[in-house]
């Protein structure tokens, strides 16, 4: 694990342990949390166009900011109690997405693309 | 940023270069992938109990991993599209929480944690 | 349709018309918006237990009841710009699911339930 | 309640009946449940353009309905088990909505649209 999450790890770990929140972090929750979070990343861009979300201003980058953040750290305290790690997980999925999608047959097109 | 995670960036810049899916990786777009993402992990949960959560058996470890995976993949590939330090958002997310949640009045409460 | 089904449909219509809200209304953004109106509702279940989420208070209840009622009005709007009659299409769906969990395999296993 | 309302929600309760699902169907699994199913519409159209979500093919039309279904579903069943009324909750919330968006401020406005 990349010494960046494992410092996010430790310092989400010492967050739950002081409030006594480890008693609400089962996986099952931790996911429900987890998928709210990207929900409120989502809210962000649900009316702008995809031109729009290319071109955020300051003030809408940063909400998009703490939102990814919110994202990230879910992930990490959710990988941390089911002892997944998230960095040698991520390198096997692309090497499956890699056999799923070969280059030659889902090049350019968003309909392969889509039939996942 | 860490090293793990610029490595994990750059393979997903050839990924969608090799395949010409830039057309469709707008921020907008990625919001949305990665929603769609958090909720197959949320689907691997939903009708366990959080006891069962926390004893996954290793075919239902393998399939959370893999979502695990995809979302850390979304969320790498949406921070790079918008130029986000996804380690220096979480640490001064995290700080903003320490301050909205202090540990005296967090402490244990289920009741003051549903209340942000 | 059922007649109140169609009283919000209209509603909803002229709602819009009168904020000339039609041209952010595309199906792709109605699905993004359903989606994070669901989410919501979710993120009010997030941290309590299954058995305290039937023992809800007065105002978280009406807090869900105003989440419930947001995911419906989503939901009409959308099959509305598409054209999709929902009685029609869920009972045509319960049918589908009746297939495919026949009662003598189905009954209660979550694990066949986990496995659609 | 409508007629068509409460024979889904009726259906709904003998399905779970005969499978011995009630078990399962606490409203924060539901809420997780509906969350998902409205992930799965939205994966429809992610990689579709907003005009390619207004103009969806047989095939792609056919799933859409089948995902705003199963939406419904869960929708019907979770009111049902926390005793809400589906459409006096959405009449009462487009009426609050009227009164957080007074037409003459939000006429046109993705920016106050966006607000929420």
């Amino acid at each position: 694990m990349s010494q960046e999450l494992a410092s996010l790890r430790d310092a989400l770990r010492e967050f739950a342990a002081e409030r006594d929140w480890d008693q609400f972090h089962s996986p099952k929750n931790l996911a429900a949390a987890l998928s709210v979070e990207a929900a409120e990343l989502l809210e962000q861009f649900q009316w702008l166009s995809e031109q729009q979300s290319r071109a955020l201003d300051s003030a809408q980058l940063e909400a998009v900011r703490q939102e990814l953040a919110d994202v990230l750290l879910y992930l990490v305290r959710l990988a941390d109690k089911l002892d997944v790690d998230l960095i040698a997980a991520a390198k096997a999925k692309l090497g499956l997405n890699a056999l799923k999608y070969p280059v030659d047959k889902a090049r350019g097109s968003s309909r392969k693309y889509t039939e996942y």
